[in-house]
């Protein structure tokens, strides 16, 4: 039986609903920031990607059915950087921007081979200790201006460099 | 077999998604501008909802497998107000909000007994004539004093009226 | 001689400038948020007010010259909510809204006999103690529901019940 | 005698209060959107800049001591782009980001020698004929790609490049 306030889904019936409708997405960048609420530092996963490269890429995860959508960004901050992140969620519901990903890549530039996902981007404050998950290799933190580079755009895959550039744009420390 | 690209899905397919997974959804509120951009009249469909009411409710409307966010708006928007509303869409995909709905009405305060949708909402101006279809029944324009009063909100349901300050609110013209 | 990094100005200077040139305000609402960022009160100063009430109000105050928009929003809050209030400052410089002050109430709605100020209004998150300064009479913390009631409105001045409205609905709990 | 309702200020007395307070600004990148408001391409004017370079700019310009920022807006978008531009005003005031000009490049990046100025910038879609005015020696449309280049950004000055990029990233086509 699905218990499905719980998120959990038999493999096949998930299977069967990415084939049918767009997946729900939270995305976040965790960020440290100084005593004057300016990014002076952006943390990258480094992940196993769904294309089957080993990429850079933010804290990310399907809502699930039942499930707020702050409730979700709380669960994947804590699976992806640990329960001791102290992430300062966003007050307002409104995501930085929304992130639309294809099967096709030349859809939106955004790309996810499994699925169509509709993702809402949010940057997060983090300010306790933050220490990667199973399912995370590493996590790194960066400059703004490292994260702009291009030795960090061809790490990441699924068009998220250019997620990220929004990111930074959005609080001001895009290069 | 399932014309997923086209957005058809048999009734059972979707029944079954909706039980697992939240749906995507799109709101839009038209709205009239000045030559200033302020608003100064918001159009409220007059329609049958899920809960079995005849309530007035913005344009909404699922977001199919495949297609943009931008181009459901569309969708919706043509089906809701005809060929000839000329919508100025907006050039940049962040929402305004995103309004939550649950089956438990206590959860956010937006409630759809239907599912859990996540909806992006939208304020859109529109400069043509506008037609309520078929599945609306009248579309009405009131200004932003009379859509934020008391008699509006009582005809509103699934907390779209809360949904529709908030919109008055982010133009600026909640009184 | 004019110390105008500072932000110290002659009275004479800073009145003939007043009459010349709109003035640049920030403006911030102080939150207590849950542990999912959700706000569950807000903060109202009650001081004199430029039109000579006693009047419930947001933490306010002029950007000086040479001073970043962040740092006037870190000076006005602890002048107005004391050292120990730890804001969590906003990391992108996009306001929720822009108020403009009129001498002339009939203009906008925002009202100011002093000046036309172009404010940025932000919703600033605080975990510390807060204790109103010299220049605020009280602090008092309520409830969203209750900062939207008719009891509050009439006693704040110059069109800020609206801004208040505004902020509440922006954060997602305007009732 | 000052008008300073219609903005009109004798040299010296904006002179002195340029010294004094910050100047408010408005900046509009004007754009050409398909019919599902995606942007095609992006206007950028080549102007004499206060630092007495020739670059590419966008429209820009200080609000009046009286004057709505709205009113502004469509002031030195007609002033700069013709009065048959048929620019869409935005229906909510709020900037998509605030950039902060100061005398000296290194506080924000932003430079502009003359003064402090706080300019709420914004990307207005425009559906007319736009003839650069007297104070710009032309209008140049290019693509977003070509608008991020490097080319273009060695064109800019004061920082506005970093602004375009920004611009660019809101509406979701920064590559």
């Amino acid at each position: 039986m699905t218990d499905a306030r719980a998120g959990w889904l038999p493999h096949d019936d998930l299977e069967q609903a990415r084939d049918r409708v767009p997946m729900v997405y939270v995305e976040a960048f965790p960020v440290r920031v100084d005593d004057r609420g300016v990014v002076v530092s952006v943390g990258l996963l480094l992940r196993a990607m769904p294309d089957g490269s080993i990429s850079r890429a933010p804290v990310s995860g399907r809502v699930h059915y039942g499930e707020r959508v702050r409730d979700a960004l709380v669960r994947h901050l804590e699976k992806d950087l640990g329960a001791m992140a102290l992430p300062q969620l966003p007050t307002a519901p409104q995501p930085f921007t929304i992130a639309e990903y294809f099967p096709d890549p030349s859809v939106t530039g955004y790309h996810d081979p499994r699925q169509h996902a509709v993702s809402l981007a949010f940057v997060v404050p983090v300010s306790g200790d933050c220490v990667p998950s199973a399912s995370a290799l590493d996590l790194q933190w960066m400059t703004p201006e490292e994260a702009a580079g291009e030795g960090v755009a061809v790490e990441m895959t699924g068009g998220q460099d250019r997620l990220l550039r929004l990111a930074l744009a959005h609080v001001g420390v895009l290069p």
